[in-house]
């Protein structure tokens, strides 16, 4: 099932790195492959053994959410993610009567536990490396384009076997930049309810300034329970809770699916994220938080509405700040520079590996030009908008459904329509009034940067105005009930084709234009780009041997670390906080937005604990994606749940330094504490701390 | 008796100097001496008359320290400052058996209190500009170096005339570069007693690495009382306390004794500092605290001996990273440049201007490459150690008491003998210990630095090794007698001349080349320099008007500002903090050195309110000496005492910014609720209070 590479290989290869970090002060970096974890380090450096059993529990324990991380925490389907990883679901269920994010939720029986609209959670199974299929499929002679297809091809086979072998969600992942394929397959569940969650308030305490720093005073958690056959999931697997928590310079580890990283990215396309992708993401980031913000103006209900969109966009854009900061800085990039030297250095010193490798740093650096000469069509001929997403889905849908089902895009294809369809038949609440805004705002930004002569800008708005186009659009869609998408798309191509909803219209008016970019994008962006970065990827294996973990691809990655304060602003900051420190905060700002507490914190605060540990620091290597992840003992124990990165972790997506980049976490003895003081939820907390079976 | 500038010229003037200022972003910049205050800014921006009652109760409310500041508190000479700045007599007081360093001392009644061996507290009773009386006695056509020497002469005489008509302390202070000179009058106290400190522990929370940065939590108060004809003295201006405090964004001010700026130094003599100044006093600093850490490892008593001369160390050595820091910041570079050139480039839009002024810079940069040359010599001819101090002020003496009064070095002359005697006597403890181990490493840093060929150097160690030396000097010396140090005094020239006191011996032998290499720098240095600032600062003056304060100079400035948190990494920077906060602190870094708290606390604790204030911010400029000075409101009423100033208010030596850059103070409400809750010094909380009279 799952395989890896032992013997005295690895253990020399991994004293390389161990030298290679060092050197470069990488020294407790990396997101590792469950097949390939850093056993030698463990082992030599804290004396632990990771074993195969300690490895397959947490992995079995390990739950992904889209975009985030969670755990189970109970024999009885019970999860723990972040409050901001859950909250996307429990908005969903909020209205203006019931608004759970506001006011938290807690279900006393397992009747009261609220059926989430659309979450699917997966826990890898098993995994098996594939990359003799896939890189098999490519013949020597074909073109970047054919090769492309091949490979496509390939990993749509092996998707679609293996679904069909197991009933497994199978997903085939890229690692090391393409030059390894590894066959993920995970079990889904489909049927998740929310069972606890508090305050936004507290859960986000500091708001979008204490967002990305520490010290930190957040209990940024949510319970789900999963669902088979209408009953709580017999879930074997699951970590067993430690109040105690992990102390000060103790190992731990985190157990997450960080989102993506752009480590091993060569400089011209590092330069490429400085000069063009971030300066034009954050613009528009910052446009539509005020666009958000204005409309969160106009009311309490529509405040609400706003709420989680606001909260993604300015988590989005302080994430995009500091790591733009980062690349400001002249010193990351002479980081990345020496490092790339250091390896183009080496293969120069070999005629072979010359031959075969060099090539493909100026294939990038090419590619990488006709990135940043096509960088603004390819950002701005999209719209963002809940109802046009279904409406592309559907027209994409309709065409798609007509080649062979491994030719499809990929969420086209058997292997992951279930997916699919869960998103676009979900009954979560559509408000047309924030649809409308969105997508007036968002045509009229394609103008401005695509200029009205745009094929796909005067496809989109003919000679009416932005906002006379989103309000034909929203005034009369059907789109908004969930049925009217599910008839439409098992009415298949002839129900979408002859649908004459105006959203449907208007994707298939828009559609051919994006076909045609996207066709373009994958012969000249996407083609030559595999095949080098995959160059790049085999050359670094070549020279260096499996001695680094992959870049992030938002699948399960394990890191270890320690507890540890850093150097912060002149004095050292603390492995942890404390209640205390939260009250301290609080009071010290007058109790001013966004540092005032929920009335339960000051109703109940003499009966709280004060010296309890609130939020604690470790050195693990995280990025986005790893909100949720379990921290884990050396037992396998539950101490904590990673919520955050530090101010100066964000950088890390370029380069890992471990002087100050941390990770934040919410200490298990909070959770317990908040959940018997504050929220009455004895019962909660007996079933973590297994004093209770449910 | 004080003269002050009025109507209509200053308010246009003060105007100006706000365009200025907020086109600098120099928003709330200012330490202002108290004839010229900010008025028409404090009027616009906050409606608040400074009238001439309200500035002369702080004024004479107001006491300088040695290198630090203090207030009245009470109508019978109670006397608040820093723990830091009374550190050094407390620690004089201190023995092995009573260590009021580490314990705290309170005096419950007048009897207890204990007399410091040496403190002499100023009180500024009256200013008056003499510019006209010092610039007259220059001569046109005078030489550089004769015009210094009139210029000394001149001031000693209207020092001595003052002391004689006033019985006052009295001193010319040299404002703006020298382009004014003011006579400013002391009332001086002798007799001073120790009240109450808490622990150094607490007073100093945090250590070297919170120190410098905030949030902060330190309770760094020191209480003295003055004492006329054995009695505590009437003190009829005294701050009323107020134990409610500033709030957020309410406007303060600070009076106080800030040390020096170099803000209107010229650009070559920043970069001097930058490139030569920095660097070595960095590295000496550090050689020092190294050498005092070793010898404070080998036993608890030694730990204590070094106590304070550690502290001021690691004090320095901070504020000389963070100031050296800012100057390797290039932006501040360019700020001073863009400030000179405005300057430089209005004066040569005037032909009489330009001939006038503009050959200063030049001779500034002339003198700035000799101070490059011999920068070496001017820090390692010399010899830091209380003994050696001793030897070198009496053989001075015993050359300077030869010559005219008008013609001595200033510590030599009548005005200020008395202080010198009081230093000079003081029954202080000396550790011949600790005085041989600094005697030895500054000899053998000496002649790192000097190379064994350089007089001095051979001078001061013949053909011994610097241990040797230093063994031999403190092994016999009998300077450590105060009674032997007055009768040398008292015997003057023939019995210092005299003496084979080994240490006298060695500071005879010493004395010609350093008097040589003093009157080389008079001549090469100062005189040119006198003269070039001098006339850049009536440059300024012309060009400017008088619109900016004169750089720091040890005496008594007026800063305001706001209570006011601040952008810090990557969050904000609350404008206080709270007890809750302290104890935060201390658990989270699990009570290890420096977060440990003193046993009262911990005892204590139920008994603190958590709430109350503990430390605040405001944008009060400050600088080193402002320490101790009292924060008032617009009352002119106690609400806290300046104790740092933060990281980020470092680079304020040279350029101030009010963004980030914060003094840090302790709350008033804090003190009182410690000497309730924590030291049972209810009849000092009373005194403080007004609700009793002692």
């Amino acid at each position: 099932m799952k395989t890896y590479e032992g013997g005295p290989m690895r253990v020399a290869s991994t004293l390389l790195f161990i030298l290679f970090s060092v050197l470069l002060g990488h020294a407790e970096e990396g997101m590792w492959t469950f097949d390939n974890p850093p056993r030698a380090i463990l082992k030599e450096r804290y004396g632990f053994e990771a074993t195969e059993a300690w490895l397959d529990h947490l992995r079995l324990s390990s739950v992904r959410f889209g975009g985030g991380s969670g755990s189970f925490v109970s024999a009885n389907g019970l999860v723990i993610t972040n409050h901001h990883v859950g909250r996307g679901q429990i908005q969903k269920l909020s209205t203006r009567e019931k608004d759970y994010v506001a006011h938290g939720f807690y279900a006393r029986t397992p009747a009261e536990e609220l059926k989430c609209p659309d979450l699917e959670l997966n826990v890898l199974m098993s995994f098996e490396d594939v990359t003799p299929r896939v890189l098999g499929a490519v013949k020597p002679g074909m073109t970047g384009m054919e090769a492309l297809d091949a490979r496509k091809k390939a990993i749509a086979e092996i998707t679609k076997e293996s679904r069909e072998k197991t009933n497994l969600r199978s997903d085939v992942v890229s690692l090391y930049q393409g030059s390894q394929d590894w066959l993920y397959r995970y079990k889904k569940y489909t049927d998740v309810r929310l069972v606890m969650c508090p305050e936004a308030k507290i859960a986000f305490y500091g708001g979008d300034p204490d967002n990305f720093t520490f010290p930190r005073h957040d209990i940024d958690v949510t319970f789900f329970r999963v669902y088979e056959d209408g009953k709580p999931a017999a879930t074997a697997n699951y970590l067993k809770w430690n109040s105690a928590g992990a102390e000060d310079a103790e190992l731990v580890f985190v157990s997450g699916h960080p989102g993506s990283t752009n480590r091993l990215q060569t400089l011209a396309q590092t330069l490429f994220q400085r000069d063009v992708v971030y300066p034009v993401r954050q613009k528009s980031t910052k446009r539509k938080i005020d666009l958000f913000k204005a409309y969160a103006a106009t009311g309490a209900e529509e405040k609400r509405r706003a709420g989680n969109t606001l909260f993604g966009l300015e988590n989005s854009y302080k994430v995009g700040k500091g790591e733009y900061q980062g690349l400001l800085d002249p010193r990351l990039i002479a980081a990345k520079q020496k490092e790339e030297e250091d390896l183009r250095g080496r293969i120069e010193t070999n005629p072979e590996w010359n031959r075969t490798y060099r090539w493909a740093w100026d294939t990038v650096a090419a590619v990488v030009e006709r990135q940043r000469a096509t960088h603004l069509l390819s950002t701005y001929r999209t719209i963002k908008s809940t109802l046009y997403g279904f409406a592309q889905t559907l027209v994409e849908y309709s065409v798609e459904m007509k080649k062979p089902d491994n030719e499809r895009l990929t969420g086209f294809q058997d292997a992951h329509i279930a997916s699919t369809r869960l998103r676009l038949f979900s009954p979560a609440p559509i408000y047309l009034d924030m649809e409308e805004i969105q997508l007036a705002d968002g045509l009229k930004e394609s103008r401005e940067y695509l200029g009205a002569q745009d094929p796909y800008s005067a496809a989109a708005l003919g000679t009416d105005t932005p906002e006379d186009v989103a309000r034909k659009l929203t005034a009369s869609t059907t789109l908004v009930d969930p049925e009217v998408r599910r008839r439409l798309f098992e009415g298949g191509e002839s129900a979408i084709t002859a649908s004459d909803d105006p959203m449907i219209v208007f994707a298939r008016r828009l559609y051919p234009i994006a076909e045609e970019m996207r066709v373009w994008n994958e012969r000249n962006i996407s083609a030559p780009l595999t095949k080098a970065s995959q160059v790049i990827g085999s050359a670094r294996f070549t020279v260096y041997g499996k001695t680094m973990p992959p870049d992030a691809t938002g699948t399960l990655r394990l890191s270890y670390g320690t507890v540890k304060g850093y150097p912060m602003n002149g004095t050292m900051a603390p492995p942890q906080t404390t209640f205390h420190g939260l009250f301290d905060r609080a009071h010290s700002f007058n109790y001013k937005d966004p540092y005032d507490l929920p009335d339960r914190y000051l109703e109940r605060k003499a009966s709280l604990a004060m010296e309890t540990p609130l939020n604690f620091v470790s050195t693990c290597d995280i990025i986005g994606g790893n909100s949720g992840s379990p921290v884990v003992n050396r037992n396998g124990e539950f101490v904590g749940i990673v919520f955050d990165g530090n101010i100066e972790s964000l950088t890390g997506r370029f380069v890992y330094t471990d002087e100050a980049s941390r990770a934040v976490s919410v200490h298990s003895a909070a959770i317990i504490e908040a959940l018997r003081k504050i929220y009455d939820a004895a019962a909660l907390a007996d079933e973590l701390e297994g004093k209770r079976t449910q």
